[in-house]
């Protein structure tokens, strides 16, 4: 049981369970490395087996590679049993079916029927499409981890990730789970850009920048941000309302699908009083229409619709450099992620303290959404122990904006498990970006995107 | 303090404050000339004074109309401390603004924007419009009625509903208050006619089906209904689809913006498995514009909008008939209003005992609404009671649907007592009716309807 | 499916569980017989087949004695699936254990100890050993109806009230069962005293003291009580405070264990200003030992101990009874029992509109009491539906009287179905009556209680 | 408003309530004068003005001390105007009323109705009746900070803590005040010893201890404790079995009423499975008298009976050390006081982050215990935040034990502040420590210990 020794943990047994696409292993690969306290195992699981045994090349690689502080052991394994069998943490990032013929349809199926999606894997027609097909394969996970490593903490990168994290507990309550997301961290950034150039300060750590953090994953909220002593809301203000017409982009970066010019975060935060806290692309998704009715709103709000031949590019082009790697043609570079996986591991073994925004089931850290809901919250992260942190209530009129989504993400969970088909079709109907579409016209949207991404759904779902 | 004297309780003093109009208040003259039970005065109270006192006129001759069973003494007052002082019951119900004015703004001003409006009084832009210029209204009867009579129990009837009750408690949180509506009683006649079609019975009296009723004014919701020992949800479902197609209306009924044809009530109770109990044109209001996107709809689901006009005629029959009636051109006869008012009053002196669904705070009667928020459920009246009745859960993609007004009339209340013109902005923009409009739309919206009513509205507000 | 024709329902199937006793089950036979609107069969179902065989007999020779006014027919049967399968209705009225061996040990076992007890079949070493042996009955019962009648609606008589309820609701939480209790209705019929003594009336009928009821079973308080317009709190305080020093009881009863002269009701209530609605020997069981340290208190407060032998004398008198009326040496006669069973089957079977008081799990009803543990307040009996009545809060530290017990009741589930010893021994020692004993004595008085009543526990409680 | 200057924050104002003792002055004095990166200045507030006096002295003796690290410049008000206008933090720390007569009576009083009191100023008739003379000095705190500086945050010291910090809510609801205690400070002591025991570990610094704290001021539970990635909560079980006959204590301290055995924190383990968190001398005030009921049983239990005599000699010696530092008899020397004040300042200031546990106001944390009741839980501090961490749930029958306290104390609130003569007896004759007395007794203790405790109290109590 005892496995401290000169004030390092070594033995450490770690899943990993996706990555294939070796854009998200490789990220925490580089974390794992850099961590001179802890070590072990690393089983590699994927559905694609090979991409499972290439990332187990590229993890055994790291070891040697300059700058190496520690030592782990990758190894691919062939199933879910093997990779669970006994370990102490397991992280989940996949994903769910391909993005060529799946999240292709998610995201453009819908574009006949007038509506656009700035992302399309969250919430909308392509992220609840995305997570009817994502449920089975949680179902599955939660019952794994229940039989072979019951008492294993889940890290959940995966989206949709609420209905991710939310399928785990359903399933297997008593899991150790929590979902993980750098939307904030982006936000916590832009604060400190304000606080920069409002105060002519030169702080480069985000992680200096206090928030307290309430909503739901993509969707979250700020009703404190401070540095040090300095309260950073009358700041923040300033600063958005020099930038309310502009906004704030480099020139580089305009047509960018991942950047935007916070100006959607802007506008929110002077109607609301609160900052918006993920990437406007993903804030658009979650209010009515406002700032994309027509597909030409993304230059009046400037910021770009994300397409998915980008993300098939992007996604080869990572492949690639994973070949080029094994094969020596590239060389192989530690590049800490920004991602707090690996520092929320230490926490968990007692190896440091943190307090930092998770998805968790709503145990009443958010007195105005429902129970058992996954929400977004700071979180206490030391030994053995991730515990919720209480939120403030935020004004009426903001609750109204977000609790659409929970009880939508809930409903969806109670008609899945329920084989309730016209629970979803009334989701459907009633889902913020679909609802200006008839009835008729709703279901008959369901209907095309079920059968684009027929190959994940149960039967009574057809 | 004992008042009760063979079995009939004499000296009750009732306040009526509004019913100028004569309609409701002769609604409930009627009513209370045909319970020899009870007897006293009646103090009628109306900003048009000269309205008070023509129903005083009338009031007073119902007592030797042909039919009358007992006695009650009309007196018009010249202010609420008059009206108030030492009565037993209270009842409100008044027309805040003038129909031809303020309402017609509120129903029509919208439709410049494409919104289509099926009433007009309880939520949508119309409905948060009446409901600004009421509330002031209704902190001035709360701060009377906790001056002059805090033991009274008080009935209202005005519209919007939800907001009107919420706003005594609001002030006056000891306030004995509840909000009387007849829909659900529409309901209860077409389950009856389900009933009697189905099974071949006669069935006559509607107060035989036997509802729970969960919801809020005007968008509530039946889980169970029953006849004796008969299930009617299994006969409504068989009823429903049979009708679908072409709904149930009498040929005369066919455009009269009073009557339906139940359609959207029997889509509702096909999707969602319960009974929708209130008119169509009420239930069109709180849904996504799934009824009523573009105006051709009415006739699409077989209902009519209703027109202003329309109303300012039937009020000018009804004052013209009043005239007539003191004038004695027109003759007074006792027409039993169908309401429940009287009902209710005898039930809490404790001369009968009645199960029906009124609007009070939500105390716990409806878990997954805001505790505080005014709901409409059963509730039990009895000698000197009245308590709300739990209600059962329905299903997470239906409370979705109900949960967003509720928040919203929370929120108006929060915005208006805090004096925050930006909230208000906020609702707009993201009421169910009014969302798909832009930003600056909603607003320039709000802003011309508070244009139109600003004689009633606050000057924070302008 | 339809059974009603002309205006009665016939074809009823009920079951009744237990009332070997005879006792129990002639009162529901008296009062079957006396409704005209109703018949059907009832099938009798006791652990002693001989008894339920007599009570057949008798049950069917009430068809035929004068003032019958409809039919039914009684059998006896073997198992509870022949009991159970179809039926509308269960009664569950059973014995658990014996009187003479497990109640005796229940009532006298603890005096050993100094700890008295009035009743002893609720809380208290003996409540709790008695619910320790009546749980897995009950268990069989819920598993029973499960099985065989899941859409039955279930009528508990059986004590310890609040646990045999929650024992059916635990096992099968869609079981529509409510349990029933007369201790109410006792003060109701001293409201209706005090009224005649203040006022001069003449009231008779105990239903007419409109009451609410909040709390849990044998330790309910009203706060609030009226005949028809007149509010009963301030002449209840004149009456206690009148009768306070004396209290109220005809000479002839002094010393009958089942009566008592209310000055601990009195007590109770002008101390925490609500009125305490049960029984005085039940009372005294749930507060601390201010009526009840020293045997001698029952003079001081004028009550007297229920003596088990006395029980037992009684129970042999009546079954004495039943063989005389079998063998014809007694006339079977019709006695109304003044219990409100066959009302509120008349009720759910729509032949009627009840508002009274039953046990029922809580849902919301009683705010400050933890959801899920079984309560008594209001509820509304009418077609298909029983549905509690939302409470008013009462004052914290009567809050915290009550709260005590109904914590102990969901530790003894929650510990049960845990197979926790430990945990049933932490309840005695913190038992309101127990308490008073070192942590050594409250185990020793607990195991030598389960001792005598082993026949009944399961294994691992012993 | 930007103080931060080379990471050091100057121009901080604190006021210092009480304190007058000299005690707890000099603890907070040594601990500021270590911090090097904050500094400013403390405004003593006494009712005492000479005591306060000769702490600034002392304080400012502190500056020029060897090792002080920073400067605080100290001086006495003569009113909580003076002292509160526009401070950045509020320490208080009183005495209410005397030791020598008040707490004397407190503890001592109820010695004749055979109820000993380890402590008493907590629960039990003695910390009730402290409670009710310090109520009324809060209240006039809370309004002083209301008025003079709304923003500061405030941080209580003086027992009983929860009735002291609750009072400041409710008079003061946006006040952000916490409260501290040290007692599970011990708690972690000991399971570092069990640690270092077991493991052969030779951890000493108790904040490596990481605990989940829940629960009330001192009857404080854990239910997880983790050193690293150890569970202690095995190692904890296999100590207290070992240790549980003679419990731990050192030969020297053995009669040391501050010093205990933990036997019946062991037995509580032993018996619940948590960690009871605090001195036994707290514990046992909490339980039923399962470890005090004889005054004998502090020996039984190896732990000692705190005599004010003892207090008032401790008092007089550290005044006399005031005297003699002022007047250089005695050398002054900075002597860390292991409380956390000082770095919860630091981490609102955001120079540090902590998680530890503090006295709050419920706002969901403990969802089993009273909304708005003061509860004590881990906390997170950071940068111009306090926000509780939401604990699990514990066992039914522990709850049991906890929520009888909160609810008295509730109760308390409830009662004073509707000026309820009645209530507060109700609470007394309901309190664990005092309801084994008779009605009658309880009342007389109460009212004797009001006449010795008159001068504070306000004259509605007496």
């Amino acid at each position: 049981m005892k496995r401290l020794e000169n004030g390092k943990i070594d033995g450490i047994k770690l899943a990993y369970i996706g990555g294939g696409s070796r854009q998200w292993a490789r990220n925490i690969m580089s974390d794992l490395i850099l961590e001179d306290k802890i070590g072990g195992e690393v089983r590699l699981y994927d559905i694609d087996k090979e991409s499972a045994e290439k990332n187990a090349i590229i993890g055994n690689m790291y070891n040697s590679v300059a700058g190496a502080k520690t030592k782990w052991n990758y190894k691919a394994v062939e199933t879910l049993k093997e990779a669970l069998a006994g370990v102490d943490f397991v992280i989940i990032s996949i994903t769910p079916g391909t993005i060529e013929k799946e999240m292709y349809s998610d995201v453009h199926t819908p574009e006949s029927y007038g509506i656009y999606q700035a992302v399309g894997d969250t919430v909308g027609p392509g992220g609840y499409m995305r997570a009817l097909r994502t449920i089975p394969m949680y179902v599955e996970f939660a019952n794994a981890i229940k039989e072979y490593s019951p008492n294993a903490w889940v890290i959940n990168y995966t989206n949709p990730m609420t209905l991710c994290v939310r399928t785990l507990y359903k399933v297997f309550p008593e899991i150790k789970a929590f979902g993980c997301c750098h939307e904030v961290f982006g936000t916590q950034e832009l604060l400190m850009k304000a606080l920069n150039d409002e105060l002519g300060l030169e702080v480069t750590d985000r992680t200096e920048i206090k928030v307290n953090v309430t909503g739901i994953n993509h969707f979250t909220w700020l009703d404190e941000a401070y540095y040090k002593d300095i309260d950073l809301l009358p700041i923040y203000r300033k600063f958005a309302d020099k930038h309310y017409e502009k906004g704030i982009i480099e020139e580089k970066d305009k047509g960018d699908p991942y950047k935007n010019a916070h100006r959607v975060k802007f506008d929110l935060f002077r109607r609301y009083g609160l900052v918006a806290a993920a990437g406007d692309r993903h804030l658009i998704e979650f209010v009515p229409q406002w700032y994309l009715r027509e597909k030409s709103d993304q230059e009046k709000w400037t910021y770009w619709l994300t397409k998915v031949y980008t993300r098939v590019a992007k996604l080869r082009k990572k492949n690639k450099e994973g070949e080029d790697i094994i094969s020596g043609k590239e060389e192989l570079v530690i590049s800490p992620s920004g991602e707090e996986g690996v520092q929320q591991i230490k926490s968990i073994l007692g190896l440091r303290t943190m307090i930092t925004n998770v998805n968790l089931p709503n145990n009443g850290q958010i007195s105005w959404l429902p129970k058992g809901a996954v929400v977004e919250t700071n979180a206490t992260f030391k030994s053995g122990s991730v515990k919720p942190v209480q939120t403030s209530e935020v004004p009426l009129n903001l609750q109204n904006l977000i609790i659409q989504h929970s009880l939508n993400q809930e409903s969806i969970i109670e008609a899945f498990f329920k084989k309730d088909r016209q629970g979803i079709i009334n989701i459907f109907a009633n889902e913020p970006m679909i609802r200006r579409l008839s009835l008729d016209e709703s279901k008959e949207l369901f209907e095309k995107m079920a059968e684009k991404t027929k190959t994940y759904l149960p039967d009574w779902l057809l």
